[in-house]
């Protein structure tokens, strides 16, 4: 008998008749012998049309009384869902993130969780309840409710799983696993059975959009393993472990990319010290996010600084960098808006040499030029034109022996 | 300065432009120098909207969860309104019923407020900030949200203006007052200024569905003073008060009545001590409201006995009747839907005689016929056939004075 937290996402929460599977699935778990906690998200849309509604009257109003607002879709399905389980047999109880308690700071919006009185849970599913919790929400020393920010069900999730010491935390979507990459680009894609919490980490925050980074972190934090599962079709999903627990660790494990990217670069800069700060500080300031960075030290005595931002800010960060380029007595600045990442994920390639010059000529030989470069532990990231996206996902994803069926490199 | 309390009912926070009309209000009150505290319903249609959903899953399920879900409707309405009055400067806080906290038994979709700690209201108060409280809804000793049942509103404003020791509970509807009678009925309906708290009880429980029966009962009894407004037409609407502050009572001050009644007469039962008790007993086993209750004593040892049921129970409180009749040795049941109640209300007809005789000789004038006739103190009802209701309103109106400009009776 092992402790699950499962959280279930808006679109399995998005009817009357999936919440009803979902009971279904949760009443499986209980007959063979497990303990069940349930995290559920607000149904499918609720959350926008709740916070639509909010900023109607008052975009920039009390974020304090938006997460009033907001924290009530959670708290419709938290109340369903437990009313679905009890019509098959399921005897189960509703619980706000109040009323566990879930306490929080007070970054109303994007408040991070301090602490969870698990108490209750414990007791219910000791007496054979199974406990509802709403994900995405709080309560802060004030007694105001408050929330996770986007995706926090998944925070609220692992959270829970720490605090009960649960064996498992499954987070149930609409994707049945972790791919090698997305299998739109690549349809011989494959599911991971196993991936390590960092190279998730990385596939996550480059757009592999499965888990919300933060609970990542969380669960790779309290050591909590987590499934990633579908709620639509039955499987193994994928399971987010330490990395000392995976046998045969694979080299690569995966191929991210992101399309929303622009590139800056200014040219010319008089190299001294202090550059970095004096182009990305007013970015900064602008709330502008910046991506990559890459400086190339010049011969003359002069250096080039290139940094990527989202593509939406493209206009802005050119203004500012304009600007700013004008103060350094740089030779000027250019930018390119239809270019794209793509990354090379694994901790294998930590103890193998020779991964990037390979990554490097499977692209050369597809004809692929590279317009910047970027690397990290566990992954190597390139900025190419965006016509060529597809071809590199592919050719990567052969090079590197990722499709179904092959052997791992 | 006065401490007042306002309550806004669904139809008056149905939309956004509604509720910015709502704060606007607030605002104009609050800018004449008076301390509000303001409680809302859900948008009109949501908390039927969220119960139904409730009921697509488990119509008889755990009223725990039905409260859990509808909850939400109002705490939705308290932080927009909230939002509202910030954006027009009036410093402003959200409470649900657990956040002030209002505490309640745990007689869920029915509870009843014991207790309220108005302590963090006063402080807002004080420190010029709003409070904006979600109506209809508590929490009980072991922490879960239940609701008051429909209108529960009234009854937290009325709670708090009581807790508050506020010098007013201002309704505000969507009607600009209390009339003598329905204006639909009899166009020349006057609103009335003051009204007492029993005048208001017999009026409301007779279908002048302006207030909730409880919160009249509880204002009556905590002396809160009780106006009902208009939201949406400037104007001193109706002042529910204590008996004795009011100056020149009239006689009479309206005429309430209800078209949802059928009648049942249980003839030549044989006259002796619990024949009411069988046969109400097993009407009220069926879960059927009884409403009217008359017994006459016949020459020849028998009794009629004869009731009124709301219209919809009509045809299972007849079989019932019957089976018990045939127990009782009663000769038999006879019954009729198409019939009305009409009623004379005023504390006035305490120390005047002769509001009886005055009342049936008016009918007897227009050629209404009586069928059934119940008094109380302060009330005089009358079923008759349905197809005089308009008539009767009209000839009673006229004949006790109450027409808009004429002089009280």
């Amino acid at each position: 008998m092992a402790l699950i937290v499962q959280k279930y996402g808006g679109t399995s929460m998005g009817s009357v008749e999936r919440i009803e599977h979902v009971a279904n699935k949760v009443a499986g778990w209980r007959a063979r012998g497990h303990q069940v906690v349930v995290v559920v998200s607000a149904m499918s849309g609720e959350t926008d049309r709740l916070l639509k509604l909010a900023k109607s009257i008052s975009p920039r109003g009390s974020r304090r009384e938006f997460d009033q607002i907001a924290a009530t879709g959670e708290q419709v399905t938290i109340g369903l869902l437990a009313l679905a389980l009890e019509k098959i047999g399921v005897p189960s109880r509703s619980y706000t993130g109040w009323q566990v308690p879930i306490r929080t700071d007070s970054a109303y919006t994007k408040a991070r969780i301090q602490d969870i009185d698990a108490s209750r849970l414990r007791a219910d599913c000791e007496a054979g309840i199974v406990p509802v919790v709403a994900g995405f929400q709080g309560i802060d020393e004030t007694g105001a409710v408050t929330t996770l920010g986007r995706g926090g069900s998944d925070t609220t999730g692992v959270a829970l799983a720490a605090a009960l010491k649960a064996d498992e935390c499954q987070i149930y979507t609409d994707v049945d696993g972790v791919y090698t990459t997305d299998p739109r680009v690549e349809p011989k894609a494959r599911r991971l059975d196993k991936i390590t919490f960092e190279e998730m980490l990385e596939l996550a925050s480059l757009g592999s959009k499965v888990l919300q980074i933060r609970s990542v972190e969380f669960a790779g934090k309290y050591k909590v393993p987590l499934r990633v599962v579908s709620t639509f079709v039955d499987g193994p999903g994928t399971l987010i472990t330490l990395e000392d627990s995976m046998m045969e660790e694979p080299l690569i494990s995966g191929i991210a990319f992101t399309r929303d990217e622009a590139q800056l670069t200014v040219a010319g800069v008089p190299d001294r010290p202090g550059i970095a700060a004096a182009i990305l500080g007013p970015i900064g300031e602008a709330n502008i996010e910046i991506d990559m960075i890459v400086q190339n030290v010049g011969a003359d005595g002069t250096t080039d600084f290139t940094f990527t931002v989202q593509r939406t800010d493209y206009e802005r960060a050119m203004e500012i960098s304009r600007k700013v380029a004008g103060e350094l007595g740089a030779k000027g600045v250019n930018g390119a808006t239809d270019i794209v990442k793509v990354s090379l994920v694994g901790v294998g390639m930590r103890s193998h040499a020779g991964i990037a010059s390979k990554m490097f000529t499977a692209l050369a030989a597809a004809g692929i030029n590279i317009r910047m470069i970027s690397t990290s532990e566990i992954k190597i990231s390139v900025v190419i034109d965006e016509i060529y996206l597809e071809l590199a996902v592919r050719t990567l994803h052969k090079a590197f022996g990722l499709e179904d069926g092959a052997k791992p490199a």
